[in-house]
């Protein structure tokens, strides 16, 4: 077969593929906005049956004939054409797709859905004893899965690969104690400072108007509501069904507005990411998110880099004192020290800006040592609230809010969390680089001016989709490898000026 | 193969084939509730591969080995066995579904996509000469698709079968005559009365008081809740996305709340029509409606027999006076009379209930006249005028509001129309017999009791799935053929009320 006949093949193939997936973006996200609460057992059904075409088209042995066809050839030697990272990407999902063999798929889906079930079940107990079985099996099968993929340095990189492609631990780990050290040393120097006045919540936010103000924020940053919607979930997402769709859920505290704001800054950025994705590439890796550490640097940007920045609440806050009266005597001084304040605590998610990278990292460190058979699956615990102890000063008080918190590992998602904060290391990076470019953008947000900076990382990183791996990409436009530094300056201003240091 | 497993491998088959036609069902659902503006191209593109995987499994070869394995064995001696019911749908659907031959299904595909967009175009100028030769081609394609499946006596009943299974025109012809008949008659007897007085249109209703009030309606008359929901859209319809999960919307005059309170009294017909079908068998024909006209059956019963009935008016009359003011001096007598009210006019889905079957009858006369080849596609329009005249005594002021006011021909749905006609002779027929079990329903409906109407439509008809084909449930359920008397006497006692003949 022609090179270029086998490359129409796979296009044909990849965006089939890309049709199946959106679908089950859909089936999710209805299921967790509109469902009736009867619909449920169905709704698994049918995810379950596209899954499982996804799967069999998707290791489809002709695919892997195409590419062999198309490898090598005149059609692939720019290494940034479209079709060069198209076949590179395919390569690389394929390959993993075929690897794993069906009765290994089929021991990792069911124990996935087991330890979830299970971590369902014991956490509201804090019973670890009845979760660590499953947790066992997971670690063994996700271990195993390792292992048939195969790996140049450690088991680990090879479960990393499925979030982060070209990513190794060895590469992530200095990175990450850099960000550790200083953190817990600007720690130090806030401990026993007093706090910023608590001047945004116990207040009255009727939920209609945290909407309004929400989507109104959201328009103005950039996000396309004729490409979007905002829907009410309990845990806030976002999820791109396909070019035009790109859609946000938030949840709301009736009164903290700042919750819902954040949430939806946040999701909107990474629905403005896949907004500004190539349409044209749609369905195949040229118009796909780079990594989810990219995609995490979008959001992370906007939640904090724009949305906690000084400017973003000298325009917004006579906007927002407009909608709820309660904020009519705060102002925007006042209020963006109070988004910056620190405050250790127990739980990641509502951690602030700058402690939660620790809980990151805490979690990467011990998943790594599980991987590396450095420490067992009985172990976390003690490990847990051991780390909790060095990094926040802090001892958990049950297991449901220490090891057991998080959802992620109950489903065999190792390799996940350090996107998390590589997302927010990133993020400084690209900042740092937008603003040597474009200039200060403080004054630009006190303005309402949120323009320059999209359109910047419309050009430098949507459009790019996955021409370039996550470290190739941050090497190329900020001309500089992954390095904490951005991020600790950034941090360090923010917590000096929120707490007059 | 042994039967038992080859019926076991067309059980995971087809329940395979029926999730991807409920996702298909979301992705048109969302279309129409949520999608953002931006998203339909993609939603098209994603409809369209799922239509193609559904195609593509539908005829897949094994099937055909695995029926041929099953029929004629012990396993399918009983006929009204879910086996032998499926056996025998299965074996239908495939059978058509293979004689396509994909040539044809494109040019369907594209002719009928053509079709649509050509009537969108040339309707609102009412343009007939725009429009007919997409019209003509629609015909050709249908008419060489007919030949293609073969039929028994001609081939109009070829494309019938689609949505009515083992349904003849020289049939239904018959019955309708009688019914045509006798509505004209009738409606002779009322021509220069007096109309009921106007008491519910021309007032103020609020929408969210009216999306209240058709909650609370659709609820007490069985609507599960929680296995469904109420969303808004332009034009009403239902959709069953699988178990636990039908789903219905409507559309809202701000001025008359009777609107709304119809079509969302249609729609949960239809939905509970879904809710009642046996679950464990979902997924295969014995848990699926058994035709279009009976799932209208119950849509028009809940609608007519039972929404503008005295009892309901009686019951609910009070409940909507203190939801709305407007209503406050309007009695249930007179509410009743006005939605009973007989009124011709030129648009089929504006027409009252009396009414409503001639227009429907004429498209029937005509589509099945022009696939009989005794009148061409070009004599449609003066045809239509001409019948328009018999049967409604009006002249269309023009095509849009004549020939060309329904979306089914531009899509080339001939054979669709008389489904309509048939489920308001059902539903009569139905009704008659539930009433002979029951009791007089009225009282019943004016003490807000209509759960042993749904306890009897469960249990007779919904619970049936789809064992038997429509003409067969008709006669075992009420004894007897398909016959329009019980629809005349029932229109004749409503007019004479309504009327004070």
């Amino acid at each position: 077969m022609q090179s270029r006949e086998a490359y129409g093949k796979l296009l044909a193939w990849s965006r089939e593929l890309a049709h199946l997936g959106t679908t089950m973006g859909l089936l999710h996200w209805d299921q967790r906005t509109h469902i009736p609460p009867k619909g449920h057992d169905n709704r698994a059904e049918q995810i379950a049956t596209l899954a499982r075409i996804h799967h069999q088209r998707e290791t489809d042995p002709r695919a892997g004939e195409w590419l062999a066809a198309v490898e090598g050839t005149d059609l692939v030697t720019e290494p940034e054409s479209a079709e060069a990272v198209n076949v590179r990407e395919w390569r690389r999902s394929y390959d993993k797709a075929v690897k794993i063999p069906e009765s290994l798929a089929v021991a990792l889906a069911k124990a996935q859905a087991h330890g979830q079930s299970a971590w369902e079940k014991a956490k509201p107990q804090s019973d670890w004893a009845a979760f660590q079985p499953s947790l066992v099996e997971l670690v063994g099968l996700r271990k195993e899965q390792a292992e048939v993929l195969g790996y140049e340095h450690e088991a680990y990189d090879a479960l990393l690969d499925d979030y982060e492609p070209g990513a190794k631990a060895a590469e992530i780990e200095p990175v990450f104690r850099a960000l550790r050290v200083a953190t817990v040393k600007l720690l130090d120097r806030l401990r026993d400072l007093e706090q910023p006045k608590t001047v945004v919540v116990g207040k009255d936010y009727p939920l209609i108007d945290q909407e309004r103000a929400c989507m109104a924020v959201a328009a103005r940053l950039g996000y396309d509501l004729e490409a979007g919607r905002l829907d009410t979930t309990m845990h806030p997402f976002s999820t791109c069904i396909g070019p035009g769709d790109a859609r946000i859920t938030t949840s709301y505290d009736p009164q903290d507005f700042t919750d819902a704001l954040f949430s939806v800054v946040h999701e909107a950025g990474h629905a403005m990411y896949s907004q500004g994705q190539p349409k044209e590439h749609h369905g195949t890796p040229r118009g796909e998110y780079a990594s989810l550490s990219v995609h995490e640097s979008q959001s992370r940007m906007w939640e904090n880099f724009v949305g906690r920045s000084p400017g973003f609440w000298a325009f917004f806050q006579p906007y927002f004192q407009m909608i709820f009266p309660a904020l009519r005597d705060v102002s925007a001084h006042d209020a963006q020290r109070w988004v910056s304040r620190v405050q250790p605590g127990y739980i990641r998610v509502q951690a602030d800006e700058l402690t939660y990278n620790l809980h990151v990292m805490l979690r990467f460190d011990l998943e790594l040592a599980v991987m590396r058979g450095k420490l067992g699956v009985a172990d976390l615990p003690e490990a847990w609230d051991g780390k909790m102890q060095d990094y926040l000063g802090l001892k958990p008080p049950c297991h449901a809010k220490g090891v057991m918190q998080d959802v992620h590992w109950s489903g065999g998602l190792f390799g996940y969390f350090p996107t998390y904060t590589l997302g927010n290391i990133y993020a400084a990076q690209f900042f740092a680089a937008a603003q040597q470019e474009l200039g200060d953008m403080g004054d630009m947000f006190a303005r309402g001016e949120f323009a320059p900076l999209l359109g910047w990382l419309r050009r430098e990183i949507h459009s790019r989709g996955k021409t370039l791996l996550a470290r190739d990409l941050v090497q190329r436009v900020t001309g500089q490898e992954p390095d904490a530094r951005y991020l600790v300056e950034h941090l360090t201003a923010r917590c000096e000026r929120a707490y007059y240091l």
